[in-house]
């Protein structure tokens, strides 16, 4: 198979991928299962009607193809940044990556969002250089989508600003409540502030800073959320600091596995119910699935002139699709539109 | 059943524990199933031969007590800090709380240890007040040990301290460090900064500098240590500032209840696992416990002149008794002479 050499511009498989389809820059090269498992998610995706145009090196993605490529597109990037690399440098060193070409397809209205797998720093860095900051929003936040009992959640910032002010805190609130309207019709969601404890006076310097402005926003503001209350579904937007949030996460993640791992050695050593080890797999899988990334796919960068999401760097096929069917739902959602006519420039 | 009015001085039930005993005063009045759990629990490390020293209101406290008081004793204390009273204003309008009376048992040396399931805040307020710092050291933190596959851990602080210096993240480590020696026999346990990423550069301001200076400890640093790698076993000490701990611990302890109650749910929506269920509730159990408070029965306030214990809020008797025990073990350890012992003037 052989695609015409790209440079940038968008390249439609047999020419099928038409210009007003929703379509969804991916990058191929980003995650620990790149390529094989993106590509695969982003069949997947195209199965359920996605446009996805795969941006990466084409030597590395062609083994994956399917003979049939309606829908699918490629722009060709030659160089890979590594999910170690110190993002800023990288970004500096490798002008031809996957993460920038896909960015530049958002910039330039040839994609209608962004979804890679690779470097959370070096995607987040990328956007705001690629993409520019909504006017006024003065960090861009990384906002998780979960479920919770009571429907969808989202927790933000998970990780694109490790120290934060007040000001910044009140803006995630806004991001996240904007997004919940949009994405899940939800009226006014309810915004709470994770800290140590409910009371007002309970936190850090900052988590009380915070709740005060909070308090003045206007915002369906709860008060704060403890940590044990996160799942409960009591709030529909947490905002928290970039830090305590992506330490969070990822302790939940250790978790799930550490239990999972109990819970098969727990059954193995009982004799009686070893037998029942395989009956209880699809159950166990569910529980891990619906506390998983895999459930929503990944995280979404609010705040940045364009939809783009960062897909666990363990994703397989299912995060992908999943990741690419939330970006289709996203940019069709308007939400970006929702986000660009908040007046930012009052809440700094 | 009558006690001799107290007015503070321990009385021994039936005049058997006797002076050369290892007693742990234990806050009769704290915690949500005070005092009958509480009680229970004390009978429970009765058993396993440890003094206790029940401190709380008499009415409160006697209908739970059993006919043979060998071995227990009981201090009266008029008044209850309440889990949502602020503390220091607490501490100041209820002198005479059990709180209070039992960290003044300890003061006198007449209890080696104090336990208590009442307000973190008011019991880490009162320590400091009533025993005072380890000279040298700048805050005392609650230390929270856990159960990890290739041994026993130590993070901390988990809620003594919001906001953090990075000095004070480097007598954490020292406190932790010397606490895996004294009680676990630990030679050079493994320190490690709770981070948002296993790289120096990740984290915030706070944790790049501590890294800094743990690097330059001469203890047996080993890097940051993300949130997922906790409950691998990778350290022996796992240092963070109070607020992001507190939130991790609390919000590992939602997680799991929400994964027991998906599995059960995921149990019975197939109908040919629902027989099951009451098969494997003694696996299930065995996970929760292992991962649970319960097991080491609470967190040790280290730093102060005295062994202070803070067990959960929802303590029943089983970690009570497990807190006593760990009192015992810590008391007759000699953690405070060790802790003592250390240079912390020049870690200020």
């Amino acid at each position: 198979m052989s695609w015409p050499a790209g440079g940038g511009a968008v390249i439609c498989g047999r020419g099928l991928l038409s210009k007003a389809d929703i379509r969804i820059a991916l990058d191929a090269m980003g995650g620990d299962h790149a390529p094989e498992e993106i590509v695969r998610g982003a069949l997947q995706a195209r199965e359920e009607g996605v446009g996805v145009v795969l941006v990466g090196r084409e030597a590395d993605i062609s083994p994956y193809l399917p003979a049939n490529l309606d829908g699918l597109g490629l722009v060709l990037a030659s160089e890979v940044i590594g999910s170690h690399e110190p993002p800023v440098e990288a970004l500096r060193l490798k002008p031809h990556s996957s993460i920038r070409v896909g960015l530049e397809l958002v910039k330039r209205g040839e994609a209608h969002g962004f979804v890679s797998a690779g470097s959370t720093g070096a995607v987040a860095a990328a956007a705001v250089l690629v993409l520019g900051n909504i006017p006024g929003v003065e960090r861009p936040a990384l906002g998780l989508p979960y479920a919770t009992p009571s429907g969808p959640a989202i927790i933000l910032d998970v990780g694109a600003n490790a120290d934060c002010r007040p000001q910044f805190l009140l803006q995630f609130a806004h991001l996240g409540a904007r997004y919940m309207e949009r994405v899940w019709g939800i009226a006014s969601p309810r915004i709470a502030l994770l800290s140590s404890g409910e009371e007002e006076e309970k936190g850090n310097r900052l988590v009380r800073e915070s709740h005060n402005l909070l308090k003045k926003s206007g915002l369906n503001f709860i008060g704060n959320l403890e940590g044990k209350d996160l799942l409960r579904g009591l709030a529909e937007v947490v905002v928290s600091d970039g830090f305590t949030g992506n330490v969070l996460i990822k302790a939940t993640e250790g978790f799930g596995e550490a239990i999972h791992h109990e819970l098969r050695h727990a059954l193995r050593s009982r004799f009686y119910l070893r037998p029942l080890a395989l009956l209880l797999r699809p159950a166990l899988k569910e529980v891990v699935r619906k506390m998983d990334y895999n459930e929503y796919g990944g995280a979404h960068l609010l705040g940045v002139q364009g939809n783009v999401f960062v897909a666990h760097g363990r994703s397989k096929a299912l995060a992908i699709k999943n990741a690419l069917l939330m970006a289709r739902r996203v940019a069709d959602q308007g939400v970006l539109e929702a986000l660009t006519e908040e007046k930012w420039l009052s809440l700094r």
